[in-house]
């Protein structure tokens, strides 16, 4: 039994860093790296690059809308032809890091406002895809399951690998509970931990409401850019070990 | 006897296109494509690609400082590390545009200020070079003869390629009068095709103060973003072709 | 009987001018001058500011979503809070301007994608009319007749300043027929100066299906980023001076 | 006896907050803050600006040259008449939220690489001047004491004040040790701490090289952006106190 740990990374800018880079790159076995569109230069991005590579930690494209300013949070209406654009554009800055670090760009998993669009936007899905086919590799997406871009990837042939959240909640219907309802996230540390487990364990996890949802993910989110997050994400980390879960990446 | 005919192409943003490249793209061999960080968004950017390479135009990475704002105009003192990789991202971006249009990304040439500062600067001139080294690719490096560049190309067995000015006053040592100078842009068409044909066939020109220079450059370059310069690269290429000159691409 | 002509300025970015803005400012009354977020730079915004102040040309922030790469043309979600501080930081910046040239800003005009979207989203017309109070000054909104924008502005007890376009085609119930339509833009130049003299002489247009439409606009928008756009707008100015309208600003 | 004590606030970007500016503002009597061309969208420009407003710091502009990637970090040959029009542009969009937090912008401190190149191009440091002059306003300008924008400062009849860095080596001519020469930041608390007291109530502190240095300082500089920054700051001000020192804004 085994499961992948994931985390965004290098979404520092300018000199400043956002994440602890080192200390989750000890940890997760899969790196999702900004691109520069909502954050990254391309300094940060060869920095993290060669470090994920030196440890074995597979390097994925963290696409986004381009908005810096806003860190990609805010929902745009791109046009799909161009959005295919910016996403090829972006895989293809960071192909340039991971193959001089060594090794190979090994997936695509969108950034915020466009991950949970696509989510449900067949239009932007379809967009993303195409723009991963442009790049001319066949790049697993890592995303929600059931997701519409899941759907469009499988359609193009692309593989599908799924993720979980140990610290968000769930609907009974297996999506998450919106960050803008209350009770979305879960912050008490004993508590993700003890989902991380059941997620991985078990295939399951208990909804909001109660009742035990089936969660059957071949990746674990890990969250880095809150007080305490490397922290967590060690304790998650030796939780699932000590469970007998083998941290490997999903490729 | 040959020449490559040069020019800056997809300086466009978000739909706003600022030269006239379908135009240009029938009459040059090499095609500076604008990377996104002076000007050039993706779509413009794999657009540009398609064009050139139904036509047979190499595609060159015209890379710049990041200086959207300012057109890439403004000399940075980026330290190396950073410019190296910026210079790499840039072409990253771009190869993927390159090679879905059935190509290869062929030459770097740098644009505006880096342009001119890499003329004398060696640590920013040894910064290009190390970003196009770390993209894998033994690209050419367009650019002025004798420049720093160059020389830092030819140090790291990159190919360089010579260009020359049909519209620019040289001095007599061979260097461009600076553009703050009167008399730096030469706007009389009949002069700018008459110094095409001399530059390319008999290898020299006349400079400012009269005396003949020797100018022997592997490439011309024409500028594409000033009123008439469609009309006037059509008329410089005609001459050219009538003088018994081949217009051909230098790689 | 009088109408105020209104066209898009100082679009350009870093040197490179979009809209001939001399030429312009001999036509219009009114300069829609953009802020910096889908094109404009502080230089370009002092220099238009300075040539419209002198020639008693009022002065319009022409606002956007933060989008250069895109030039403001794709809609963004962006919340209300964060969108209502955007604009008051362009008008900000752009009043700074309008008062070195010794004029004060005389309106808000936002552009784009923003423009279209607060023609219905009625949480984002407010939060554009609160960016508008954040400033501290009764600013008049121009826009179109009926939109959610004016009636938050209205609300608000901010003027609202309706306009109508000569280039554009109408639909029987006064609103346009989307870009994305057939026959959406009229290019026939004898067309659309018919137009505007028939929109100001007697408050009607065709629309595309042969109806009269009531469109009653103090303002007529000139476009300035086509090709004859210059030309164009002088013969409609011509044609609207010979019915006997003054061409006058609506402040 | 007394001091103003000077931070940089509201340098993050899209909800990402680098710096604790709830924390930092209850010790602090002045507030350098971001103006979005190196970091601080309008959202946190707002929100910093109430938030020390209310608790009565004063707001100063932190200008910077237009760097978002680099963080303002890299010295840019922006010509001066476009790195005036860029700080007036800044201020006029800080102000907004000043006044509509019911205060008036209070003055001006250039950011990163734009500070240290105005301590000795005298060129740019006019420009800085032109920019604050352009506004209207006669902000007074903070910086280092004897540098080049202080002089044009002066020769334009602006206020200058005076600053001091109690974590900064100083050479015995009261120039600061470059942060590229080992032992230029003091990274020692303790040492902060007994410089700062020093600094103010004796108008002096050690020279790197053992001699007193006469540093006479209307304003403290403290830095927000590093680990423990604000629990030093915090010190340093309870120390100041305790020293019989009076903790005042300087305007």
């Amino acid at each position: 039994q085994g499961v992948d740990l994931n985390a965004d990374l290098g979404e520092g800018l300018g000199g400043r860093q956002l994440t602890d880079d080192e200390a989750l790159l000890t940890m997760v076995t899969s790196a999702n790296i900004a691109c520069g569109f909502h954050a990254g230069d391309p300094s940060t991005m060869r920095r993290v690059c060669a470090l994920a590579a030196a440890r074995g930690v597979r390097i994925g494209a963290q696409v986004s809308y381009h908005d810096l300013v806003g860190f990609g949070r805010r929902p745009m209406e791109v046009p799909p032809r161009e959005l295919a654009d910016e996403v090829a554009y972006q895989i293809g800055a960071l192909r340039v890091f991971a193959q001089a670090a060594g090794t190979e760009l090994a997936y695509v998993k969108p950034h915020g406002a466009l991950y949970n669009r696509i989510v449900w936007d067949e239009s932007q899905a379809d967009a993303v895809v195409d723009g991963i086919l442009l790049t001319g590799a066949d790049l697993p997406v890592l995303g929600l399951p059931g997701s519409a871009v899941h759907r469009a990837a499988a359609a193009a042939r692309l593989p599908i690998v799924t993720e979980a959240f140990a610290d968000r909640a769930y609907r009974p219907d297996g999506t998450l509970v919106p960050r803008t309802e209350p009770g979305a996230v879960i912050s008490d540390p004993e508590q993700v931990i003890k989902r991380s487990v059941m997620m991985v364990t078990e295939g399951s996890v208990f909804a909001a409401t109660g009742q035990r949802v089936p969660v059957a993910a071949e990746s674990l989110c890990l969250h880095g850019d809150t007080p305490g997050a490397v922290e967590l994400a060690a304790r998650v980390r030796e939780a699932l070990i000590g469970a007998g879960v083998d941290i490997r990446p999903f490729v």
